[in-house]
């Protein structure tokens, strides 16, 4: 089949899936477009996320800015922390990513190393660009977010955003109201990110701007049972713990429940959306056989994350891809958040039953107090109340001035005070989807080619659901009413909510390879006998199958067959 | 009821509709957040756009990124046009709008007016921010595209762009070829799209970062017949065309076909829009009342637009604020790429019968040029074949080299040159949706206080199929099972793709109030007669009129009233 790569990127530029972005003014590396097919493949791609996380797990969606103020990016830390090790080819001038030059030269895991680490490391090295040797060559710090300017005059600072996240943290306050000041809840955000990569040459696996998906899963942290967790209890797939890592030993294939109660995986919460987004990307056509789920190395993982998983998808172009990141974050963002606004970023959880707690009550003698210190009396009174005084008083501050207060100006009462609640910092559970990625690996994993009749028949397997049309409809001849009964079918479908296409133009075969390579699934076609006994025939992309059918059934039967409830081969008897 | 934008974003923020963007960090003038309910209610008003336009109109969506390469935005002319007149107080330092003072103080149309002009029209005008005379102040340009740099070393220069409609430009080509080569077509896309404002002070009205949806419809430049124009020909809704405006006369009610026939609309693509849109806006929820189309005067259209007009939502607060633009834009676009880019922008129309012109074709005599010029020979003869010779021969030019080929050296002879077709650059139809002026329109048209039982009820009056929550479902009481009957009502509704919300909490006439205020326009409520009869209620949000229907019909009714099939006062026997 050649470089699959090649076959599965000519088709989709050629049928309209992906583009070059702007490729008239010369593509820039790192932006794509998406065709009229691949946008409405993506927007299906999107809307079965949707489906899982906001239609089954109920959180809601919300749409932030892409353009932020610099204090978010100061807080998450990606103002002093979001950065890859570039250096400067001193003969071609290339700019060039350190690490990635290491890599190719065995050096494993080399995003982790320092500076000058990579630079010592470097300096025998050829240029990836002209081969010209690497030298004396300095590694720093590139900063990967998109800069700009808000308002004139340099006011303020933005940056566009490297991750939807940061916005859903900045509204968590907005948030606990909408949901009622109740754990857990969840909100998600689906909108383009960007990373200003600094050579990005992987076609849609490294993209500048790209489009993600996260979900931002508040939990109490004393609490990271899912509510919902006996639906994957027994769900098995593939993982590729830490342990198996350093023991070069292949992905353990194990169930939700033993890989928590084994300690493989954190908590319920991360076992939870391990195997809903196992589900989801099988889903939406990933293979099962060139996916799984692979847990960040002690080295790898951000200090502040108690767990943290990628599921990776195979391409035998670029390897294992990392797709989508599960992670237990802890309360890390909204601390930071927290200290960098001065907002609490934390949810008043209520006791089942009213605590009580005994306290010590400083009552100030004001008959006293007030003649002595007159207008200062009442600041002064009310800072004793909330001072700790020692046997023989206490001073206190007012206005800058220190008054000691002797032990016979107040009395001291220890009460039972109610507690009603605590407040609590959630603990955030992170999937994040890469949508390109996603995009990319169901085109190479669907791609197909086989010899039809001495001739190569290339075929995108894709699902039912996310297919961008999911039935065409062909005239066999385009006279003698054939026409008119393939457009009022089409018509009828498209009613129905069904992306139907007419198509009346060529010899049949080819129309049905015109439909094979954009994948879809079925083709409905009126011939002669249709005139006679009011049947079609359908035919299935993958078998290549037909059967008669009454023209009738063509809308419930292509309804029953794209959301899967109806299997092909059913129909026939 | 007081300021309607007060009462109106006070419902927005409170109840997740939209929030100020990071708050918690000082929100940012000119960008907003879409929260949960917000969000949702946006992508049922994108989606209830693409019905028109992709889904009836079918013309395919596509997503072109938001960061663009600069020359994409020169040959656009954004980068040397698209700028507002600033000024800088002297006292305050406050960046202002030059034309918007100006306007403030009487001036007309201010916009068109020079830097000089407006220098001179401020001098004695307050500044108003700080109420200072602005004196002897400079006017400049300020260019409201957002900068960035590509890539690491200021490599490359990047615009946020300033609407979505260059990037379908850019892919004219490509989409070309995707609709094998036939016109007329188009092509859609939904975004964010970007403009640095100067000091966005009108909340929603004037965002830095907003939503379009825009349509590029690419047509014959000599049929501008709309297709499907019978569908509006008899559809009447109010013009304000140039004559109008200048007389002083109120808009004109007038079919499309009349103001196609009398000149006000320049033609058939232009009218049709413009009623399409008067559909759509109206389904949205956008008063009638309070809409209206304005044709741009002489001197405030664009000097290549054929003709412009704005549909323009009346605003309590605002006025009337420009939502939609329906543009002939001719081939402006197309020229200018074609110019910049050196690709054509041309579709090779064929013609219906293959015609044939006169033409001259020279053959040279390869005889004597051969040996005369040898290596050259060739070029030259290829040279001379293009050329177009005197009497005595002709002077041609191979690699920077001049030969003289005498009259003697080529023959010439005249034929019958075949021609089948030509290449048309098309004219472009541009219909550009503002997304989030719409939403804060309907907001507004569609928010109300009445008195009922002596209190306020806010009512949000959402057509049902934008609504964020289309059904509520509440058990009279949370026990006896009630609770368990409504619960599995709701989930039959999200089975059917009804957005429902379970709510059991509060006075049962509290929960009416909560859900009025979100605008869900129908509310089902079981109780203890649910047990005895299967029935339910069911209320009509803007009547609140109840009629009990049979439990098992719910899913079905709700269906057909939110599709606007049923009238909720059928329900009544």
């Amino acid at each position: 089949m050649g470089d699959i790569y090649e076959s599965v990127m000519e088709l989709a530029k050629r049928r309209g899936f992906v583009w070059p972005t702007s490729e008239c003014y010369g593509a820039v590396a790192g932006f794509i477009d998406y065709g009229p097919l691949g946008a409405m493949m993506k927007r299906k791609v999107e809307d079965l996320w949707r489906d899982f996380y906001v239609i089954r797990e109920g959180y809601y969606e919300i749409e932030c800015p892409t353009v932020g103020a610099e204090a978010i990016y100061i807080a998450s830390g990606h103002v002093k922390g979001f950065a890859d090790k570039m250096c400067q080819c001193p003969h071609c001038r290339e700019y060039l990513r350190a690490d990635h030059i290491a890599e190719a030269h065995g050096k494993a895991n080399a995003a982790v190393l320092s500076a000058p680490e990579l630079s010592a490391f470097l300096r025998l090295l050829p240029c990836p660009a002209c081969e010209g040797e690497l030298g004396d060559i300095e590694v720093f710090d590139f900063n990967l977010m998109f800069e700009t300017q808000i308002g004139p005059g340099s006011q303020r600072k933005g940056y566009l955003r490297p991750e939807t996240a940061q916005g859903i943290f900045a509204d968590f306050n907005r948030l606990v109201r909408f949901y009622r000041n109740k754990l857990p809840f969840g909100a998600v955000q689906i909108g383009k990110s960007y990373r200003n990569e600094i050579s990005p040459r992987q076609g849609m696996i490294r993209l500048r701007e790209f489009t993600q998906a996260e979900a931002e899963i508040f939990v109490h942290p004393e609490h990271k049972e899912h509510p919902n967790f006996a639906l994957y209890t027994d769900y098995e797939m593939p993982l590729l713990g830490i342990v198996q890592q350093q023991t070069s030993a292949p992905p353990l294939r194990i169930s939700m429940k033993n890989a928590v109660s084994r300690g493989l995986v954190a908590n319920e919460y991360v076992a939870y959306y391990l195997a809903l987004t196992h589900e989801l990307l099988v889903c939406a056509g990933v293979r099962e056989e060139k996916l799984r789920f692979r847990q960040h190395l002690p080295d790898e993982r951000a200090h502040y994350a108690e767990d943290c998983w990628d599921a990776e998808i195979f391409s035998e172009r670029f390897g294992w891809v990392e797709t989508v990141g599960i992670a237990d974050r802890t309360d890390y963002d909204l601390r930071a958040h927290a200290a960098h606004s001065g907002d609490s970023f934390t949810v008043f959880i209520p006791f089942d039953t009213v605590r009580y707690e005994r306290k010590r009550r400083i009552i100030p003698d004001m008959g006293v107090l007030g003649p002595r210190y007159r207008g200062k009396a009442k600041q002064i009174s009310e800072a004793l109340a909330a001072a700790d005084p020692g046997e023989d008083g206490v001073e206190i501050s007012v206005d800058g001035e220190r008054f000691f207060i002797a032990r016979d100006l107040y009395r001291e009462v220890e009460e039972d005070v109610e507690i009603r609640g605590i407040d609590v910092r959630p603990h955030v559970i992170e999937p994040s989807y890469g949508i390109d990625r996603m995009m990319y690996a169901i085109f190479e994993h669907r791609y197909d080619e086989e010899m039809v009749e001495g001739e190569i028949r290339k075929v995108l397997r894709l699902p039912p659901r996310i297919a961008p049309v999911q039935a065409a409809v062909f005239p066999l001849m385009n006279r003698d009413g054939l026409d008119e009964i393939a457009l009022s079918i089409t018509q009828s479908l498209v009613e129905q909510g069904i992306l139907a296409q007419y198509d009346d133009s060529g010899a049949i075969g080819r129309r049905y390879r015109r439909q094979d390579e954009i994948g879809t699934p079925f083709a409905i076609t009126v011939d002669y006998d249709t005139l006679e006994d009011s049947t079609v025939t359908i035919r299935d992309r993958d078998s290549m199958n037909q059967v008669r059918i009454a023209k009738n059934d063509v809308p419930e039967t292509l309804r029953l067959l794209i959301n899967g409830t109806l299997n092909f081969d059913l129909l026939k008897k």
